[in-house]
C-alpha cells in the first residue's frame, strides 16, 4: 500500500512539475510573439528596380596591413591575385553579378539590372559581398602568400550605389579606372624616389608636390629610365572580372552497362567561367567586344 | 656628327612621346574628374541619432554548411564557440559595441545611442561587422575544428535595425532569446527522436506537428529521461557578451636601470575584456546587474 | 539731493534690469545653439540622380467630397477642369516639370530627369506640389464652379517614385490612361445603369460582376445605345499637360523719346506655355510627336 | 427585302464593331496588367516606430507673398493668426496630432509616437499636412484679411524628422521657440530703426552687425523706449496648440415626444478642442502642466 501511495505521490508531483515546466515553456513561447513587434522596425531597403547595383568593397586599415605583412610597394602582385581570387570567388558564389572590377584594395562588384536576387535588398547585396570576401581573403591567403601566416583577420567595408542607366555604369567603372591610374603613377614615381633615389617619403612627397600626370612620369622615364606605359597591364589598369563561355575538355566517369564499368571518356563542355582581364574599360573597345555585359536582357 | 644627329634625334623623340604621353596622361587625370559626377549617386545612409543601433548576422546556406563539416545535432559546441569567437573579435575590433547576443548560426551587436562611429552610417556597420565575423570565423576555425579542414570560405548576411528606446532593444534582445529557446526545445526532441528512437526526420516532424512547446518537454522527460532546464545553458540561453573590467596580474618587462636590466615584474591592471555568459536576458535581472550597459550616457 | 539720489537709484535699477535681461537674452540664444543638435535628425532624402521625378498627388476622402457638392457622375467636367487649372499653375509656379497626366481626382507631375532642384530632395518636391495644387483648387473654385460654395478646404496626399529610364517613365503614364480607361467605361456603365435603368447601386454593381471591359462596351450599346468611343476623350483618356511654344500677339507699353510717350505696339513673342490634351499616351504617336520630353538633354 | 438585308448588314457591322472594341479594350485591360509593374519603383517610406514624427512647413518666397499683401513688420497679427487658424483645422482634420508649434511663416506638427495613421508613411504624413494647410490658408483668408485680396494661391514645403525621445522632441521645439525669440528681437530693432529713426535697410543691418542679443535689448530701450518684454507674447513665444478638454454649454435641439416637439435644451458636454497659447515651452513648466502630451500611452 505504500509503495501504491508514494507511486502515486510520486506521479503526482510529476504531473505537478508537468504542468509547472508547460506554464514555463508556454510562458516562453507567448513571450516570444509578445517581443515580435520589434521586427516592425526593420526597414525595407529595396534597390530601385531596372539599376545596375554597384557593391565596392575597401580593405579596413590595409595601409596598416599591408605594413604587418610586408607588401611589396608600390605593388604587391600576391596581394592583388589574392583580392582578384576573393572576387571571383563572390561572383561565384553569389548570383547576378556581371562584371567586376578591382585595384589596390578596393573591389566593385556590379549585379544586373533586373536582378531579384534576395528581393533587391541593399543591405542583402552589400553584407553577402562583404562576408564572402572576407572569409575567401583568409581562405586562400596561404596559397598567394606560403611562407608567410596572416597575422589577424582583416576587414572591408562596403557600400552600395544606384546607376540607372548603361552610360552612367560605364562613367562608374571608368572613374575607377582613372582613379586606379594617378594613384598607381604617383606611386611609382614615389616608392622609385624612396627606393632608388634614397629620398625620405616627406621629401618624396615634397617633390612630387604640385606635379602635374606628365611631370611624374617624366621624372620615372628621365630618372629612373622607367617607361611607364611598359610598367605591367594589372598594376595600371587594374583587373576586370568577366564570365566568359570556355571549352573544358576533362575526363569524366561515365555510368555504363556492366561490362563497361569504369571506363572514363574525355567530354568537351561549355562552360561560363569568371576571366580576369587587365585591359582599359574607359574606351568604347571593351564594351564593343563584350556587348553582352550591358545587354537588354539584363 | 652622326653622333649628334643620332643624338638630336633621340632627344626629339623622346621629346615628342614625352609630350604624347603628357597628354595621354593627361587625359586620364582630366577623365577622372569627367568621371567623378558618378560619386553623387552614392545615398547617405546615417541611422537616425540616439537610436540603438544594432547588426544582425545570420549564416548564408549554414543547413549545407554544417552537413558538410559534420556538425553534431542538434547543437555543435565548437560551432557555437567559434562563432563566440568571431563575436569577440567584432566587439575588440569594432567600435562602440556594447553587447552582443549570439544562437545557432546567428549574432547580434549593438552599437551604442550615440555612437558616431563613420558618421553613424548604416553600410559601414553592417559591412564591416559582416566582413570582422567572416573573416575571424576562417582564421580561428582551426581552434575549435582541430581535426577537420574548413571545406570552404561561408557567407554571413547582415542587416541593420534601429532601436528609439532602452525597452524596445530590451524587447528586441528578448525577442532573440526566446527564438533560441523555442527552436533549442524543438531541435532537441526532433534529434532524440531520430538518434534515439530510430525515427525518420519526417516521422519525428510528424510527430512534433502541432505539439505546443509543453508537450515537447514532456515528450523528452518521459521517452528520452531528460530534464530540458538541466541542458546547457549554451545551448538553452544563446551567448551574451559584454565588457567587464578585470583585474589582470602579467609579468611585465620593465625598463629600469643597467644594473636591474632584464627584470621583471608582476603588475595588476585593470582592464575592460568581453566576456560570454549564457545567462537570461529577458526577466530585469540581468540590466540590473548590468546598468551601464544602456546607461544615460551612451 | 533726493533728486540726485532718485536719479542715481533709477539709474542703478535700470542698469541692474539690462544686466538681467542681457543674461536672459544671451540665455536664450546660447539656449538655441545648444538645442540646434536636433537638425542632425533630419534626413537627406535626395533622389538618384539621371532618373524622373514622379510625384503622384490623390484627393483625399474625394468621394465624400464630390457627394458634398454634388459632382456629376459619373463625371463632372467643371471639377476635372479645375484639376487640369491647379495642375497648370503647378507646372507654371514649380520649376523642371516637363510633362503632367490627370484623371479624376488625381494627377502625376514629372520632373526632368535631370533636375537639380531643391537638390532633388523627395520631400521638397512632394510637398511644394501638394501645397501648391491645394491651395490653387481654393483659389480657382470658383471660376468653375460660380453658383455652388466651396464648403471645406480639401486635402490631397502625394508621394514621390522615380523612374531611370525612359521606358519605365511611358510605362507609369500608360498604366495611369489604362486605368483611367477602366475605371471611366465602368463607371460610364454603372451610372447609366443607376440613372437610366433604374438599378440601385448594389444591384448595378451585381450586373457589373464578372464582365470583361467588352461585356460592358456591349451593354453601354445595347442598352443604352452609347458608343463608349464617342464619349468625351476628356473621360476617356484623363489630360495629359505639356509646354508648347504659342506665337503670342499683346499690345506693349514702349519706353519711346518724350514726343512718343504712351504710345503703345503690338508685338508677336514666342512663349512656351501649359497646353492641355486629351490624347492617347500608350502608343508611340504622342511621344513621336513631342521628342523634346524625353529628349537627351533633359 | 432590302430591310432585312440592311438590317443584317447592321448587324453584321455591329457584330463586328462590337467584336473590335472587344479586342481593344481588352488589350487596354492586359495592357493595364502589363504596366502595373511599375508599382514596385514606389518605396515603403515607413516611420520607425515609437518616434516621434514632426512635420514642419514653411512658407514658400513667403517674403515677396508678404510684400505683396502688404503685411504690417516685423510682425502682422492677421497673418500669425491665420496661420493658426490652419494649423488647427489641420490638427481637427487629420489624426494623431498632439501638439503643433508655430511661428512666422512656420509651424511644426507632432503626431504620437505611435500613431500607425496610414500605416506611418512618411510621404502621406509631410503632403496631407502640406496641402490641407495650404487649402485652408486659401479657404479662410478673407476671414482675416476681409478688405484685401489675396493675389495667388502661395506654397508651402515641408519635411519629417523623426525623434527618438520626449527629451529629443522637447528639444526639437524648444530649438524652434529659440529661433522666434532671435529673429524676433532682431525684427523688432530692425523695423524700430527703419521705420521711427528712419534708417535705410542696408544702414540697420550695419547697426546691428555683430551685436548680441543683450545689445539690441539696449537698443529697444534706449532709443525706442520699448520694453522688449513687454512685447506681445503671440510675437516673442509663437503658438502653442495643444488639445484641450473644454466644458461645451450649447442649445442642443432634442427629438422628443409629439406635444413637445420643437423644444430646445441647454446642453453641457465634454468636448476636446485644439486651444491656442502663446507660452514658454523651454523651460519645465508647460511640460508639468500638460503632462498627457509626453504620456506613455502615446
Amino acid at each position: 500500500m505504500w509503495a501504491f501511495r508514494t507511486a502515486r505521490i510520486g506521479s503526482l508531483l510529476a504531473a505537478t512539475s508537468v504542468i509547472l515546466r508547460r506554464c514555463l515553456r508556454l510562458g516562453v513561447a507567448m513571450a516570444k510573439s509578445k517581443f515580435e513587434y520589434v521586427r516592425n522596425f526593420e526597414v525595407q531597403d529595396t534597390c530601385l528596380p531596372h539599376c545596375w547595383v554597384v557593391v565596392r568593397l575597401d580593405g579596413r586599415n590595409f595601409h596598416r596591413f599591408a605594413e604587418e605583412h610586408n607588401f611589396a610597394k608600390p605593388n604587391d602582385s600576391r596581394a592583388l591575385h589574392l583580392m582578384t581570387k576573393c572576387a571571383q570567388t563572390v561572383m561565384e558564389e553569389l548570383e547576378d553579378i556581371v562584371i567586376a572590377y578591382g585595384q589596390s584594395d578596393e573591389y566593385s562588384f556590379v549585379f544586373r539590372k533586373k536582378s531579384n536576387w534576395f528581393k533587391r535588398r541593399a543591405s542583402k547585396f552589400m553584407t553577402l559581398v562583404a562576408s564572402q570576401f572576407a572569409s575567401s581573403y583568409v581562405f586562400y591567403w596561404r596559397d598567394y602568400f606560403e611562407d608567410q601566416p596572416l597575422r589577424y583577420p582583416p576587414g572591408f567595408d562596403g557600400r552600395v550605389v544606384l546607376y540607372p542607366s548603361n552610360q552612367t555604369l560605364k562613367d562608374y567603372l571608368s572613374w575607377r579606372q582613372a582613379d586606379c591610374h594617378i594613384n598607381n603613377l604617383y606611386n611609382t614615381v614615389f616608392w622609385a624616389l624612396i627606393q632608388q633615389s634614397g629620398l625620405t617619403p616627406v621629401q618624396a612627397q615634397q617633390r612630387l608636390k604640385g606635379t602635374l600626370t606628365a611631370d611624374k612620369n617624366e621624372i620615372l622615364f628621365s630618372e629612373f629610365h622607367i617607361n611607364y606605359n611598359n610598367e605591367p597591364h594589372m598594376y595600371r589598369k587594374g583587373t576586370v572580372l568577366v564570365w566568359q563561355k570556355v571549352e573544358e575538355v576533362r575526363t569524366q566517369e561515365v555510368r555504363l552497362p556492366a561490362e563497361m564499368e569504369g571506363e572514363k571518356k574525355a567530354v568537351a563542355r561549355t562552360r561560363t567561367r569568371v576571366v580576369a582581364l587587365n585591359c582599359d574599360l574607359i574606351g568604347d573597345a571593351f564594351w564593343k567586344e563584350h556587348p553582352e555585359i550591358l545587354a537588354e536582357e539584363n
